[in-house]
């Protein structure tokens, strides 16, 4: 199992908590928060204990408790700025994705080598290419989104790797590499899309042999 | 390893073996592919003849080979069609991904509660969300894109597979349960950049303790 996993659990599982929380619950047993998540709940414990996060005596975990550690452990103590490179269809919602700022991310600028799209006096800028590099710089921007056309998806993230940028999500359908000084993460939309498209048709293609999918 | 991952290992190959061939090369090595996809080559030896792809007797495999099995397996006979759900910034930029048309996959309709962005006439019409039902059982579609805001994010789901969905990409943040009947694919936008943020934090927080981030 590795680091990436992990973590992305431990988001799911605030995500959850502060669900369980709005409900009006304090106190929640691994059965509870394995359902919701469909995972088993041997691996919440080991999650947990993993994390240094204990039940109470009576069984079960106090929502505070696991949240304080979450955050802890994830959280951030200052809004992160964030870039993203490409300011198409794809690049501009994710400019103005709602779910960011309550997560402490603050989208700071975005690129464009399009002049029909760069805008320097919105909310937030979509500057020239050009200006990239002295922006990372300046900023000491470490996290950029990649949602250029396929084509300038390496060209790019060599840019963004050589200004310093130490993390990437990648929208492109080039499937970036990281190393051991850059963290990448590979969203292909249209990978995801075909293989839903793919276990769909053989489920109806072979209704006898259904089984479940694990998402 | 389950399913899921092998197939979009398989879509992977793909992507990389049309790069290869536009390159002018004909045969390639396992070696070759996982050097570009960051896995092991005998990874790519085992997926290859899990799926009957046999390699040549000098070694290496012959790229049009390779292609024709992989789209044997994951190819579709007709377009596949989509439709999405939610028709704000995400599910507009999907509606227009010029990524889909190439792999065979085409986007019939978009549904909105919001008036505002409804257009019937539009090349991809955006239609009221009253008509969804109809609309999927008349066209018999199978596969959704769910693009709305978190709080209807369940009960659309529910709909959906209702009316014959089965097959689903979720883009909101409410993270959804596939069964036996229905296939479910998350995308969380903020989770993968919250951890993206949390690897390249903890990076520069322990410089002596960089590892190699696997995505």
């Amino acid at each position: 199992m590795n680091e990436r996993e992990k973590i992305l659990r431990l988001l799911a599982y605030r995500t959850v908590l502060q669900r369980f929380r709005s409900m009006g619950f304090i106190r929640v047993f691994s059965d509870n928060i394995a359902e919701v998540l469909d995972i088993s709940s041997s691996l919440v414990r080991k999650d947990f204990s993993a994390f240094g996060i204990s039940g109470t005596q009576k069984g079960g975990y106090h929502i505070e408790d696991i949240l304080a550690r979450i955050q802890g452990i994830i959280g951030f103590s200052e809004p992160q700025r964030v870039i993203i490179v490409g300011a198409g269809r794809i690049g501009q919602a994710l400019m103005h994705y709602s779910g960011f700022r309550s997560s402490g991310i603050e989208i700071v600028a975005g690129f464009d080598i399009d002049s029909a799209r760069q805008n320097p006096a919105a909310e937030i800028p979509v500057l020239p290419m050009e200006l990239l590099e002295d922006f990372i710089r300046e900023q000491k921007v470490r996290i950029a989104v990649l949602a250029v056309p396929e084509s300038s998806a390496l060209a790019c993230f060599d840019r963004l790797v050589r200004a310093g940028i130490r993390g990437v999500l990648n929208f492109t359908p080039h499937k970036l590499k990281g190393d051991a000084g850059t963290a990448v993460s590979n969203i292909n939309i249209e990978h995801e899309l075909t293989n839903l498209i793919y276990l769909v048709n053989q489920q109806w293609q072979v209704p006898s042999e259904r089984h479940t999918i694990i998402s």
